[in-house]
């Protein structure tokens, strides 16, 4: 669907205005001038804020009064969050309500929206958008960040046609472009590509800055180390929520990881230099590849 | 030392002809119109190219016609090469020549200096500038690489004050800021917050590439990915050779490293929300803070 395809929503209600739930918005907003945005977020401050930042029309002071009558619900808010708010919201649901949420796992949110949503899981549409960022709040978001990324959504069987077809025209709107994958295989994917790397670096930074010499450690740390460990700086609501949610994924993937980083070490500690050489040599040549697939 | 000083070198011989070097000659003929710079590097093509480049004025066939008078020999090769490097140049070293060199490591690096310099060896000061990148060879050299940039410099008691001085002058002239610290030290330091880095990237890469599904996977790797995988796109024979030159600090943070990744697969297999939000709450406050440090 070309991005110059405007969605029909009059209102939308979004609850969570961090950097991804505001970027929406914001992008939206952009293509839409006349359309309502109505935002809750736990955090009151945030609400208001994204208020004065353009993301939002109205604040409300429960997420009950911001999706009355929406003809859209965005949920970007930590996926730990999300089974309490489909029990929440549920009662408060136009009949014509479309559901969609930009979590980072997909299997554990398709269970509780099972479970909670009753009649409107069919206009349920999980989505996760892949463009996270460091950087968090409605302060960060911007118009521009879903612009060329990929957007995935993992619809069941139940799942309503036309509102996969709404869902998918909002994000083609903000200029990504929509994939489907199975929640499964998503969930397996990102803790792959995301949660694995994020929970590494992660570890490194708590590591060393609990060292008697983290200052002079950090003093010296230099351009790769500031690449290595940028996501370290991610939100750890965001992280911890993703961590559960994704366990068993995410385990399979630790394991791995550990299995692959002993072996490194067993070919250090034997001076192998060959062995050494040649992982490094796999790795280099999958990475500039994969860089200049243009991703 | 201002940058403003201009060190007195009227012949520099260079000694691989990559990034690093290659950057340092530039930075050096930018400040001294008249510096002869004469070249070898193992790649013939990387001799030439630094010539059609700028960055010396000179191609050698071999090492030892390259040193031959020079005020100062830098040798910018991967550390695994540099005791045969010294036993080669040794005989043809200028006496007044100071030799430094741009290794990642440093204490093996002064056990071969000091074994195979001989009455040199006061005169060898040894060096690493903070300043790596992903890419390499003489076509990535650049003249402001260093600006800004840490150079360590590990002196002896044996070193000679006016060549420390020198080499000094050197780095502060390409806009670097030069540090001491003793090579045991630097060792560890650099075990910590680049050489492990580097380790873990390369296992991550590697180990995704070697899967069925890797297409899959790499097609979804986002932001977090590109940063966290820059550094396994780095030279393999360079890290090669600082894993097997660095064993043993690098050894003592993979164990170290090993054990914090074993501690938090514990706690996301045991679902310990707090804990997992503690070490990456602990992780991101460090990170912001090292960021805001300026580095």
């Amino acid at each position: 669907m070309p991005e110059g395809t405007l969605p029909a929503i009059k209102t939308l209600a979004l609850i969570g205005a961090g950097l991804i739930g505001g970027s929406l918005a914001l992008a939206l907003r952009a293509r839409l001038p006349d359309l309502q945005v109505r935002v809750f977020d736990l955090v009151e401050t945030h609400s208001r804020a994204a208020v004065q930042l353009g993301i939002a029309t109205q604040a409300c002071g429960d997420p009950a009064s911001a999706v009355r009558g929406a003809d859209l619900v965005v949920l970007a808010a930590p996926v730990g969050a999300l089974p309490a708010l489909f029990a929440t919201l549920r009662p408060h649901l136009a009949d014509h309500a479309i559901v969609t949420d930009v979590g980072s796992t997909k299997a554990n949110v398709l269970v509780a929206a099972r479970q909670e949503l009753g009649s409107a899981f069919s206009r349920f549409v999980p989505g996760h958008p892949i463009s996270g960022a460091e950087r968090s709040g409605p302060s960060a978001a911007q118009p521009d960040l879903f612009r060329g990324r990929r957007v995935v959504l993992t619809p069941v069987v139940e799942t309503d046609a036309s509102a996969l077809a709404r869902v998918t025209q909002v994000w083609e709107s903000t200029g990504a472009s929509v994939f489907l994958l199975e929640a499964a295989q998503h969930d397996a994917v990102f803790a792959s590509v995301s949660h694995l790397p994020h929970l590494l670096s992660f570890a490194l930074v708590d590591e060393l800055a609990a060292r008697p010499d983290a200052a002079l450690l950090f003093s010296y740390a230099a351009g790769g180390f500031r690449d290595f460990t940028r996501i370290a700086a991610s939100h750890p609501d965001m992280w911890r929520d993703i961590a559960l949610d994704n366990r068993d994924a995410l385990l399979a993937e630790l394991d791995a990881y550990l299995g692959a980083v002993q072996t490194l070490r067993d070919r250090v500690a034997a001076g192998d230099g060959p062995a050494l050489h040649a992982c490094f040599d796999r790795a280099r040549v999958a990475r500039l590849r994969w860089a200049e697939g243009g991703a």
